[in-house]
């Protein structure tokens, strides 16, 4: 398939077969995923395999997704300062500067470019992949679980696997909503074409052939307002992780 | 091209030929890059193509890479939560856990794996790219010059064009440094990994077409600890820009 294709028809896979990733496969997507750019090629991230099944449940009870103790193969993405700091200290150099807001930023993004590679790379293999954001909702628990040491932060859990079922494409914003030329545009100034989605955006709730509900984009935006695990510590766990602390 | 061959065959483009992108292309690529998935489907990020001459010159003397200044599409990548909080408040909803460091690395994440979409669908039509971290060099201006709101806030720019002259590709850390089983590992654990990887990089770096050099992975780390720009106002400039403020 197109590799265009392939990306737009990308949507989350939250059931898997019984079936395997074997460890060649799974080798070979961490390698694409290493492949993505990387600010001053520093590559502050790393990938934790869950195969513990006791850890597995452990993580999955943090997700409070049900899904989660299935099927699939799960991985916890990390921003990855810690080991450029012992590779610093390791020839005498004060790594203060890698635990700066700066570098922080850097981490995440390292880590998300490699995670969409791979991504990519699993879907173009026939697998589907699903994000956990819902690792976070007890980061500290995570931390603790995967022993993670200070400059290190978990960001988001990914299941890969065999997809068992299909779910509809969910319909993006539309382009005038996230792409603006020479600076920032307000919404004001595309309201009609966001009127235009959240009809679009209904008619997928109402049509999908899974939790079919009434709901547009408004409803996404409250339910993120009205979240029951609001994560409100997150900051300060970054700070006891050693980030953001100029 | 199969997706994981070209994947793997990604590296930095920093010279482009005169050709421009046209407009359905680059319209194509920003609709790939939104089919990426999005942390609670907030589609948190927003692009801005700079094709005002003045403006351009402006935010390349930010960057001080004389390249920026030649040719290639710029985009800058931007977290985006404003959006989505002006759409609460037009509900009537409190806006404020979207400025939560919860809903900031969302947002950073979900530009992040939008662009990597984005990097991916160019180069899959012949395009090449480079991430430009040194747009955050001056982060205020750049914030200023796209007049970016409050819940917004500036990454990383992409350049984007036809390629004018090839890279070697730069060898990545071994799999034993970034992917882990059950827990994180010390780089105590891999010293060996560690050990190839320096010669490996090392011949990279003396054998390379352009800025041929003596340098291996731990001259990355010094050099990151010793940039011109270590950009210690960005935790500030988060915070005024509303983000991180619980």
């Amino acid at each position: 398939m197109d590799t265009i294709e392939l990306l737009n028809q990308h949507r989350s896979q939250r059931t898997f077969s019984a079936k395997p990733i074997n460890n060649e496969l799974l080798s070979q997507l961490i390698t694409t995923a290493q492949h993505a750019a990387s600010s001053i090629f520093l590559q502050a991230y790393s990938f934790i395999s869950i195969t513990d099944p006791v850890l597995r449940q452990q993580i999955a009870a943090v997700t409070t997704m049900p899904f989660v103790q299935q099927n699939g193969h799960l991985l916890i993405v990390v921003a990855d300062q810690h080991r450029n700091a012992t590779l610093a200290q390791q020839q005498g150099l004060d790594p203060q500067l890698l635990s700066a807001a700066d570098r922080f930023l850097a981490s995440v993004e390292d880590a998300t470019l490699a995670t969409q590679n791979l991504v990519t790379a699993a879907e173009s293999r026939g697998l589907g992949t699903v994000f956990l954001g819902s690792a976070l909702n007890d980061a500290a628990k995570v931390i603790e679980l995967l022993h993670l040491p200070k400059l290190t932060m978990p960001l988001f859990g990914l299941l890969i696997g065999y997809p068992d079922g299909e779910n509809e494409l969910k319909p993006r914003l539309p382009e005038a909503a996230v792409h603006f030329t020479n600076g920032y545009q307000e919404p004001t100034t595309y309201t009609a074409a966001l009127t235009d989605y959240q009809q679009t955006l209904q008619q997928y709730y109402q049509a999908r052939s899974h939790n079919a509900r009434h709901a547009d984009f408004d409803q996404v935006i409250r339910g993120a307002l009205t979240s029951k695990h609001p994560r409100r510590e997150l900051l300060t766990i970054l700070h006891q992780q050693g980030f953001l602390n100029e």
